[in-house]
């Protein structure tokens, strides 16, 4: 017996841009400032200091875990990492099936028939508890199907997690099938975590207004990972590196930015819809991206400096800075991660993002119903 | 390079309710009037007098089809349902995962894995033929999945298929291996003509919020199915059936209604956020089901009788109608649906609809990305 107001609609800016639709307590980015936090806390210094587990436990529960709660967290979560038996038998299947739209399209469906084999239940019908049990399960097994469907997709079989390795080691143990090295492992680690949530992007948005149905997390998780397919959104990561491959030499980096420049051509990989400043995580990327060092660095970085340089040049005060999609793509390179592996890892770290989410829409039960203007033909018309 | 407006965030009312998002040349929905139309035409009189084929080809192309438009489109788009091998292969095991979740989840696995098999491509990448090519594909191969997913799941054999069949005669006969009656038919075809499209509900939206980041078709359609899924959203026609099965008898209606009235509790397959008059899909539906007659129909229809004259009794001044989910669960009893098809079944219908809003939103390349305001403790707090 639900009554909503019907009079004095209210007209939105295009994209919804800058509408805010709800209150959360999950985090902010503060775009003036190049700022953004999880919870309370400063996102780029958890990237720094702490573990996978730690963040994705800030953000199911709100407090970062004490060691005890970090050492139960992991074992807890690690335990529901393997994937049950039809899911196995379902992923070689899958995996031809998306060898045209790629890993992306895979994890959609694989995640889709998991959480209906686990027989997921409507958020509305189920407790709190019972919603972060489903929750923790499909996050745990995200990086296992990603993994699996990439390997498979090379011929290879895939590789079993290991329970006794956190999060970010474990996902490059299971793509590679070799235990990695700490340097690696922490730089992953620290990008899993720069990704875990930015605000009420289109997947999260997407997230919660199918969570706002009720609907089970299976449900939403699968129309989060579709938005984030959409190359508006995920799809630029691999791409800012095939910038950097299609300008081939350092010579050629200036006559390349400055024909794309004059022809007021996006730079994959610049500029940002909410920040004014430098990306926050582009900044930490850099970072570690230096920490190796290598010709690849040198020349993202002379790419960056040059991109600035021209624009100043060309186009006085149109500031424009690397977004996090820049050095990402970098520090995956240098992580050795395969490309069409990029924006499945950015979906292996947002899951956590998007499920906090989606636990919290279910907070509050109201379904997400905007409104549209009409502006055809008037109606009714006689049926010819 | 786009730029967005950080500055004056807009507060919009909870659920988005009555917040224009965008322009539609698809239809409307006129509440005060208890109206709705698909293009220029009233939706009822297009269930009442023309096929399902022809309202889909106007909700894609903005006009009715005249003779030979309707063949070719009935050619055209039955020689689209036969699932590939692949799906084929696969339906099995998708059955058996969705038997805890249901058809839908079923669906939004086998739709996933069927797009990204026929290799749809990302909205902005291909051209409005295309698009449109894959969405006809979709929408001719969801009343296929959903009837072999069904079968599969009471242990049948799936039936293929006929293309001499429209569309609607061909669901029904996909359901039980046999040619429907012209009556049924046509109630069947009217249900789902009524229910093609019907404003910015929760999956409509869902499916441009995933369309306008650029994300391939089936990507959209997976997460709109997921919205559909929600017990808020697609969840009630069988609920309200259930309801009637719960008063049980005749006798049993006054003081069934009188409780849940004085209890405050919702009564399923009563009341509609949009509409302050009689919803005219009920309206239009309770027509087709009295041509049918039966202890059924007599019973609903006093069940109706009954909420309305108790309402006006115990909460004056609270006006409160049927939904189109209460009589369309009594055309889908009477048309010899099984009850978990129901929902389904509006899902065979709204695909065009959701298909023609991502077509509609792919003409106009914005991510709808919205804002939401951090309520929680002050960041950034140090780390502990």
């Amino acid at each position: 017996m639900t009554t909503l107001p019907v009079d004095a609609p209210m007209e939105a800016p295009r994209g919804l841009s800058g509408v805010i639709v709800t209150e959360t307590r999950l985090g902010d980015v503060r775009g003036r400032e190049g700022f953004y936090h999880y919870r309370q806390y400063s996102a780029v210094e958890l990237a720094r200091h702490r573990t996978f587990e730690d963040v994705w436990y800030l953000m199911f529960h709100g407090e970062l875990p004490d060691e005890e709660q970090r050492g139960e967290f992991l074992a807890r979560t690690a335990a529901l990492r393997p994937l049950p038996a039809d899911i196995r038998d379902a992923l070689p299947a899958i995996a031809r099936s998306c060898a045209l739209s790629g890993p992306l399209a895979g994890l959609r469906t694989a995640l889709s028939q998991t959480a209906a084999s686990a027989g997921f239940r409507p958020l509305y019908d189920i407790g709190p508890r019972q919603r972060t049990e489903d929750a923790l399960a499909a996050c745990a097994k995200v990086p296992v199907i990603l993994t699996a469907l990439q390997r498979i997709g090379r011929g290879l079989a895939p590789v079993e997690p290991r329970a006794d390795l956190p999060y970010a080691a474990n996902y490059l143990y299971m793509l590679t099938g070799e235990e990695p090295d700490a340097a690696r492992t922490r730089a992953i680690e620290a990008y899993l975590i720069s990704t875990v949530d930015h605000g009420f992007n289109a997947s999260t948005f997407t997230a919660r207004t199918i969570a706002s149905t009720g609907a089970d997390l299976g449900a939403c998780l699968v129309g989060a990972i579709g938005a984030l397919s959409g190359p508006l959104h995920g799809g630029a990561p691999s791409r800012a590196l095939d910038t950097l491959d299609a300008i081939g030499t350092p010579d050629r980096i200036d006559p390349w930015i400055r024909e794309r420049v004059l022809a007021g051509d996006r730079i994959m990989g610049f500029g940002h819809p909410v920040y004014r400043t430098e990306d926050p995580r582009s900044r930490m990327l850099k970072g570690i991206a230096r920490e190796f060092g290598g010709a690849l660095v040198d020349f993202a970085v002379e790419v960056e400096r040059k991109v600035v340089e021209i624009l100043a040049e060309l186009k006085p005060g149109r500031e424009l800075h690397t977004n996090v999609e820049f050095y990402a793509g970098v520090v995956m390179e240098l992580c050795g991660l395969p490309r069409d592996m990029f924006t499945p890892t950015f979906a292996a770290a947002r899951v956590v993002g998007w499920s906090a989410n989606i636990l919290e829409q279910a907070e509050d039960p109201k379904i997400i119903r905007p409104a549209a203007r009409y502006a055809g033909p008037p109606a009714p018309q006689p049926l010819p």
